[in-house]
């Protein structure tokens, strides 16, 4: 090369690291996007017409020495950026976290390091744990697209991640983010791997368990597609978003608590698979697996107790089934360090009679305050999880949990802990004698003599959600009638509470095209042979 | 259910069908989120309250008659839309069609019907014709989500349609949107796999053919990853974007045309499928053909010439690769009724000297023109090509196709067609004696005496695009050795000329890490046996 080309071609690079330094100033747009970070760049800015964006491409965004990605989308109304702007979308200035109008510089992202790990798996490749490990990190730093996020959850499907892989990936999904450590043994969690409505166990077990005395830093979610987590229903009954320091030094006190998880600190990849999980409704074992033991082990949870519910409308069909993921969830917490207690339940119908926040809050209130018309079903299997909880304590002995557990509710201890959880958090008025119902009720009615059979446990989250759960925390579902009840034409099967007529409407609707209610002879009932 | 409790409910119903009914004043947000939908919808408007719609969620817009499907976007400025207001992001509110202000309705969107297929397919199950056809109409009217249609590919790419499938699925994308019919017979076009710089033959094989009198109304894209597809070379010489009309009428006069497809109406579902397997580089050989062949059945054509470029860095990358691929796609043309002719081409390098619009334009016109400088293995394989489109023709001998390209190029004739065709488009002025090339110029220099061996497409087309092509017409890369060309250290074997200093210093760097050019000896040269 000659001298002056050569000079011509240092000047060109130094002037394009000075091209693309050019700062912009950052603005606020102010648009939810949810999960997806985007940036908004005027189609005059002469960044934009020098580096050749093109829409929807992914943008590093730079300032202060954090860094963001984002989708772009080209503006053309200074209304919302100007020439001279870049504009973020609410999350994602927020995690950027420099104020407006501050300089910003832009550029194209480079691609994910680990994309040539996704396009193994894509091929059907076998991956290492390494390549697990960077998939996850890229993950977790927002630095996949939508489009490969999807590649890389329709692969591990498909290709069937074996039980080596489905560790490699729980184990680096539990590596990234915060991880706690309580710095004692044993730190109790129950988790149920979920379908079944109503079910708050969780409500009933914590303060049984930490009444004992073992530590329970239980952390839950709020409601992804179902009519109430444990969060919205905890919620009725006191605060559940609790800062991280404030709840911490609660646990240590009360030895357990029932707050929400903040989820994105603890294994942060996982809420970014489940926001394209669930629009596909892929819940392939490896990635529950994943998704479950990463979230408690970055918890600092050392012992779990795992409820599987099997039934018909469960996510769970069949015994054989549920087996095979009990062994696979025994292999992998094995691989992490964590005890692991597996218990398969009767997931045939919604167990407690509520649906919905205030229902449920209701119904385990009635238990823990030995009401007469408490829910049976909802009982026995708390004090039966909590029993197996108990036993992770080595000072008791095996099968001597449940007696311990149904003491410490039966005396009142539960209910005595429970209420002083509920004002370490934030206690909210409450009166188990006068329900905030949402206004607009009606039943559904028995359209025949004769015994149920069966209950459609999607059928009923879905009308309690269309009722309004659990953003209305007085909606849901009432159910009047259990398997196995002999029921007469005309007799309310259930009730529903809807916040608004049109949500009444539209969960009227759904029920009389499919009550989720089957009518028959006893012997039509399907039981499953559960352990309990 | 009582009288009472059942009048309330109907007015509940009443209620709700005025509640989703409820018109807001289209806005139009002036957001390019390219073929993404966006709505946007303030945060205190009453029916995204009511409604319960999540940010991102899918959202049916309905005007007129009309409706759009689009993700949701809430917004917290009503500098963006108003309470009463729905805003539509540029495309959406194109394809909306109805003026701001106009009154509009919103409702979640109902999931596509074609989404227990999608399933199945992720589940590893072959799928049947109508199940096709339910996908591709679904995708065509862009009712799935990024994430579902990220699945399908993917299940589709590891799940490898069989050829009974990819038929069905081609079918399926031919038979959505609109589809030419010529009225005559045969209808002829070439196409070419992808994957080699340069490489445009198109622009040679259009006026031969078409000087001979066979109808071949050849549509080209513009480049996607390439740093330059044949609509964007011909757009240096003619205008390419003409209205559908007018094109179809300078096809009959002229029986050839070079303009750019406007692709969205012929096969729609492939524009939409693209946008998914380009970030993933997936270019599986079902979606390929798929892709390839529904677009020419539905533009018509009856008998198509294929070009499979074959080299270590083409796409198809051996022999016995290159000939299942064959198999595969005479298979589907066959079912589809397309005479097809398969021609398996050297893909070892570029085919010939300009690497970008005017380059390559350059070497079109040098062809043409019969100039002495003119890039002979560009000349060789178009008139090869040409040769097995003529003899579609049935009055044309098996084995005169060559000679009969040779004599209508070398007449001159195919050069007035050209002419005649550029006056029919809308011509540009053009001189081969002074090229507008872009201003900011470098050679690579070889770095060592030796014999070219091989030359990498992927990273020449790399650089081109680095100096600006296809935007700025004058990029590129004008290539000065071949394989098998001896050089000597120092010099240049390739100039590459950018638009602007940054991005001549962009390519200046990628070339400086790889140049893209092997110089070895004479006998490491692997040549393939291809057939021309």
């Amino acid at each position: 090369m000659n001298k002056k080309v050569k000079e011509a071609v240092v000047d060109a690079i130094d002037e394009s690291i000075e091209d693309t330094g050019l700062p912009l100033a950052l603005r606020r747009v102010a648009v939810d996007t949810y999960r997806e970070n985007v940036a908004y760049l005027h189609r005059e800015c002469d960044l934009y017409r020098a580096e050749g964006f093109q829409a929807l491409s992914k943008v590093e965004v730079r300032a202060n020495g954090r860094r963001i990605l984002a989708s772009l989308n080209v503006v053309d109304d200074i209304a919302i950026v100007g020439h001279d702007q870049l504009g973020l979308s609410e999350d994602a200035f927020a995690s950027l976290g420099v104020e407006e109008g501050h300089p910003v510089s832009v550029s194209q992202a480079e691609p994910p390091p680990s994309i040539p790990a996704l396009h193994r798996k894509i091929a059907g490749e076998r991956l290492t744990r390494q390549d697990f490990r960077e998939i996850v990190q890229d993950i977790a730093e927002l630095r996949y697209s939508k489009i490969e996020l999807t590649a890389f959850v329709v692969a591990c499907d498909i290709g069937e991640l074996d039980r080596e892989e489905v560790f490699y990936l729980s184990d680096a999904m539990s590596r990234v983010g915060r991880r706690l450590d309580w710095h004692e043994h044993p730190v109790v969690d129950k988790h149920c791997i979920g379908g079944i409505p109503g079910n708050r166990t969780s409500m009933l077990v914590v303060p049984i368990v930490a009444a004992h005395g073992l530590l329970c830093p239980k952390t839950s979610s709020r409601a992804i597609t179902s009519p109430s987590g444990t969060a919205d229903t905890m919620e009725v009954l006191a605060k559940v978003e609790v800062p991280f320091d404030e709840l911490s030094e609660l646990v240590r006190t009360h030895r357990g608590c029932l707050a929400w998880g903040g989820t994105s600190e603890l294994s942060p990849a996982d809420d970014v698979l489940i926001a394209v999980e669930r629009p596909l409704s892929i819940d392939s074992p490896g990635q529950m697996i994943a998704s479950i033991l990463s979230k408690k082990v970055a918890a600092g949870s050392t012992h779990l107790v795992l409820d599987i519910p099997v039934g018909r409308h469960a996510k769970v069909r069949s015994m054989p089934e549920a087996r095979r993921l009990r062994k696979m969830f025994e292999f992998v917490a094995g691989r992490m360090g964590l005890t692991l207690d597996v218990v398969i339940t009767d997931g045939s119908q919604p167990v407690g009679r509520g649906i919905g926040p205030v229902l449920e809050a209701r119904d385990v209130m009635q238990v823990l305050t030995n009401h007469p018309d408490a829910p049976m079903d909802l009982r026995q299997k708390s004090l039966r999880l909590a029993g197996r909880m108990l036993e992770f304590d080595p000072d008791i002995r095996g099968g001597d949990g449940f007696s311990i557990a149904r003491d410490i509710l039966d005396s009142g201890r539960a209910l005595e802990k429970m209420q002083a959880i509920i004002q370490a958090q934030g206690a909210r008025p409450f009166d188990l004698d006068n329900l905030e119902l949402a206004p607009h009720g009606f039943d559904v009615l028995a359209p025949t003599d004769g015994v149920v059979t069966a209950i459609d446990n999607l059928r009923l989250a879905r009308i309690a959600r269309l009722a309004g759960a659990p953003k209305a925390k007085g909606a849901g579902v009432d159910l009047y009638a259990q398997i196995g009840d002999r029921v007469e034409r005309g007799q309310p099967l259930y009730r529903v509470y809807a916040a608004f007529r049109s949500e009444s409407g539209f969960a009227h609707q759904c029920s009389e095209r499919n009550r989720g209610y089957s009518i028959g002879k006893a012997d039509e009932i399907n039981r499953l042979n559960v352990e309990f």
